[in-house]
């Protein structure tokens, strides 16, 4: 009923990583499931990003509450860009566009729960990658 | 809809401590709520333990799965005494008898989603409650 964690290798035991998803708009992210097969409502994962790695530019209905637990990311969140360091939280509510990026040059990883049924990602649509672009804080990141 | 961390303090920013719960049976203990109010089927808890402090010895239908940021500590969960350092992870089934023990010198402390529809804890009944005081791993902490 203990999943030990090995810090050496920042990873636990028995938790194999699995691909993040199929098709592009991703690189260098890595998903980990500690839980989703569980009598519960709630999932919970563990994501890591590669130095230069970046997760999909999307939206969907569930929300996330990411905590990060290793080394320094950002993430753009509607139109904020938030710097995540261990164990800033950030909340991100249903359909909100969001992507998570790795600028430093270790890894950065992140636990996410999630509701166990939860909808399918959805990509932008054009008005909403439109505003990205068009905001200096998020443009460098809407790509 | 970030919620920054403060490392110095091991505090999240605008997170007060809130009564761990009525009653006895317990000993200090804090509780941070994270997010409880998210449109979302679950909730994520902080629960920190002074040195000497325990929770409730106690059982619910609702699973948790613990893991532990700060410190050491250890589980009752059923007949098993687990030891928990960061990030080790911990899967409490559907009523399991558990309880969170800080014999360390420093602060312990533990994320812990839950579904945001549970049931509320019971006491464990006089079977479960002579089980584990005869067992020798899990008789020092089912007081």
């Amino acid at each position: 009923m203990k999943v030990p964690f090995d810090p050496e290798s920042f990873r636990w035991q028995g938790i194999e990583p699995r691909p993040y998803k199929q098709g592009g708009g991703f690189e260098g992210i890595t998903r980990y499931v500690i839980a989703d097969q569980l009598p519960a409502a709630f999932a919970l994962r563990y994501f890591e990003l590669e130095p230069g790695g970046y997760s999909s530019l999307e939206k969907h209905r569930h929300v996330h509450l990411v905590i990060a637990l290793r080394g320094a990311g950002k993430g753009i969140v509607g139109e904020e860009v938030v710097e995540l360091e261990p164990f800033d939280a950030v909340y991100v509510p249903p359909l909100t566009p969001h992507r998570w990026i790795n600028e430093s040059a270790g890894a950065f990883g992140f636990l996410c729960p999630v509701d166990a049924e939860r909808d399918r990602p959805q990509p932008l649509d054009a008005d909403e990658r439109r505003a990205l672009r068009s905001n200096p804080v998020t443009a460098p990141y809407a790509f």
